[in-house]
């Protein structure tokens, strides 16, 4: 047994001391560490294809850049993500920002104002009409789109190339890495999709389409790694590409949700074992912690 | 102020009795009454249309009965739900289990055996033996369906017919509810069109067909209601189909998401007023718990 | 296995029934069946002495009578509580009331009117005049007590008898319960006889003198059942009494903090078998949920 | 409206400059940097007395030395903690380990090795003989102490000053900074007391004699500051304290409780604003975190 070292603050300390010394603790702190080192040996390992699920809203929060940083370094091969993060990635390569607001303000008043609220970020109510402009602008190439990844692909194409870099479409687009994201259906980018079509223009997406793609990596590749920023239809989409492969031999999950209630975003990742989804021998850790904390201290480690 | 009143509970009482009592305390158990009485209302007004959002695995833990309850008395008007809770119908449908489990074992050792575990839910690993073998035998008149919502009803209407009233499915079709899938693919349906399509057969659903239905029926309603059990997708898709409607003047929620981490799950009901999903002047209520729990005590105390 | 039987909702279902039904299924439901048959074991083994954990604001929540029932009907033989909780019984037994309110109210309108908030329940801040001028009129007998314990029988003997039916306090005296409140000092109760000490009275209460009556209970009972309500102090020190006994053989714990934090408060039960505060053979359940919907609901069911 | 910055991480990055980009995201993220901020704000505000509430299993998780430090630094005035933390604390002090453990092992077993677990911490059982040891040697003094906080000091200056440094309750006495905790009776300390009296020992210690200097140092400080690392007792001791001063004029929150199920450990600070323990001018905040997490991170950032 490894004694438990209490951990010692220093003055200037690097991030990647710090994660170091939670090395040394229990709980969450210890787990943490682990997966900082599960991070490093999954990204490092050539032979390892990175499934990243990316559920929540993570992009008003601010953590789009670190995700932008991972596929620009190619510490990921494969994104599944909400249609939300795409939405709000879209927005903000579009020029709109989201803001820093106060989760205990009248949500009657924000409404009055035209402002969105997403626990404590808000947003303009008015994105929604450049995001029409853009949708208008390039319906002819969009609407010639055949599958999800296609779309997505494109949409990132059509990112200015000066914002490109600072956007997961369109940084996704320059690095060839794909994007799946079955319920695109249910975010800003379905809307305006929706818009086209109640207008009477045409469109035709496949919803099956992507299968195909996402499962031959997971079954060709000689190793799977996956990392869970949240459950939802990303975490699941991933968890299901797996299921009749050699399962995932690196795993990590950060997420506050919890096992008890029986939804597959709180499942513990040795839940995956029993469907073959994690190999048994796999390394992985899972995370209580919000996904905007552990995230940053986590990629902070192993830059 | 309304005093607090004791609750009081007797002998061989009636869950109605129960939930009613519970209405005269605090925290988790005042806002079990008050969903109840929202849910009679809600239900009660012709004028509104109830959208269901069900995430989750609820079809495994046993809450089959309830939501066949509920399109059986066409307590509700639309379903939104997940790909797996209808996966885990059909396989019901098909005649095989779900069965209790201890979430403390060996997820290995259930590998061996060929169980999959949902928490303290297992299933054998063989159903998609027959799943595959229903979309073998119906396969033509599947893949000549062009919508997800399409799809969903064509595999209800081939459910065989004494065993449809025990199907969300089956039923769905029989009373003409709508169900809505944005993730369809993200599922063990999913994979059955993934290996038809993988062995070179052809199928076409549009991935976006379904969204001028559900809008349509939201803007077009003279009051809308939701009742959320469970977070993701299917209650970001009815939230969204309400966004440029009046908003729901009826809410229920029940989930154990919390706020912090900013999940659209854990969001309280009263953040979608800012979006414009949710009326200002709505009666809607956060419950804090298990569906599992939550769900039998409420829709008890109604029926 | 025992395959999951979904659950049927029948028209004026009892509690009792309900529960049962409960018990056909996974997650939550599940395990409130399963809780609901321990406790009836516990309760009814009369070779068991059962300690009931009491943390949380049940008492304020609405939550009394359910404990003054166990108290009267000899289901439970030692309580331990928070000290605030008996701090708002007395205040109940002297004719005060806790109010229904709204937890998304300003806190700061309601400190001008001088109301106190826990979540959605309210209280006037006068209510401590009126503890006061009891401490005044019987600090003569209170100042006498040399124990915690001695201290909460006297003050429940002090209470009016036609109050003492509905306090814990006063019943837990007329039916000879031991209470036990390790940190009373961290109470309203507590503030009383500060007051009274920072005025020059003299009282002089043992902090330790307790542990031997619990700890005698635990090692000198034939068998032991716990039922945590919460965590915190009650739990712990419970557990305590427990630890070189031969551990709790029954248990139920109705709690929604999660193990991952690694509180005592959310250790799952099973943690104690480690310790030997849970016997390994033990019957034993841990309900995620808040307790003013479990509880009502399992004793609704065993009543 | 200031717009959310999406954070950069950056190679060799400093804990500080981590902490201080967090501050342009939102969610936690924004969370921790803001408590931050007042953490350096209220340590720094020579008028203000720090009161430090310390609950869950901090020392075995490993998060001693940061307190220590605190202590040492001079950053706190007043601890308010649980018995176990100042056991586990003991227990090092006399030469101990806490060991990193696997949550998912066999409680049985670990009860054969004689083992007990908290969460992924483990912990020889055999300590509490060299607990017996210490108490035996020094009974003569600690047996002539009245409250607990003069109880606490005295272990404190039993410890053997070269173990002092890395000791709560040696640095404490050394630093002058009072230790009160309410439930001492609740920890494996109160245990040793009891098995002192048991054997026929006199010691008398009163239960509540420390309330008068810690609602003093509250009453008569020009400023007041809080910090409550989990809740529990430490958390309410304090509060209770400040529920007839000014209020608290800085507020830092660390828990992963959340409000719903109405306990006082998950209420969030402004909560404590109706009541008067909360000034409602305070600059305050609610970190949902593992507190081995938010912790050195905000640490970290500070030192």
């Amino acid at each position: 047994m490894k004694p438990i070292k209490s951990i010692k603050i220093e003055k200037d300390m690097k991030v990647s001391k710090l994660v170091k010394e939670m090395g040394g603790c229990g709980f969450g702190a210890g787990k943490i560490s682990l997966a900082s080192d599960i991070f490093k040996e999954m990204v490092d390992d050539e032979k390892c294809k990175v499934f990243l699920g990316l559920a929540g809203a993570m992009v008003p929060a601010g953590m789009k850049s670190i995700i932008v940083d991972m596929v620009n370094e190619k510490k990921i091969d494969v994104l599944v993500t909400t249609g939300a993060n795409l939405t709000h990635d879209l927005i903000e390569a579009l020029g709109h920002h989201h803001y820093s607001g106060d989760e205990n303000i009248s949500d009657a008043e924000l409404n009055k104002k035209g402002i969105d609220r997403i626990y404590n970020v808000f947003m303009k109510n008015e994105v929604y009409e450049d995001m029409e402009n853009f949708f208008d602008e390039h319906w002819e190439v969009i609407s010639k789109c055949k599958s999800i990844k296609e779309l997505l692909e494109k949409i990132g194409s059509l990112i200015p190339e000066e914002k490109r870099k600072e956007s997961i479409l369109g940084l996704c687009y320059e690095k060839k890495i794909p994007i799946y994201c079955p319920a695109l259906a249910d975010s800003g980018i379905g809307l305006m999709i929706w818009g086209k079509k109640a207008a009477g223009k045409e469109i035709f997406v496949d919803a099956f389409e992507d299968m195909k793609e996402i499962i031959d990596i997971a079954w060709t590749s000689e190793k799977n790694g996956v990392i869970y920023l949240g459950g939802g239809t990303p975490k699941n989409f991933i968890q299901q590409s797996l299921q009749f492969s050699k399962g995932a031999i690196y795993g990590i999950q950060i997420t506050t949700d919890t096992p008890q209630p029986g939804g597959s975003s709180g499942a513990p990742l040795k839940e995956g074992i029993s469907w073959g989804k994690m190999n048994e021998k796999a390394k992985f850790v899972d995370v209580f912690c919000d996904i905007t904390i552990a995230l940053p201290l986590i990629y902070g480690s192993v830059k």
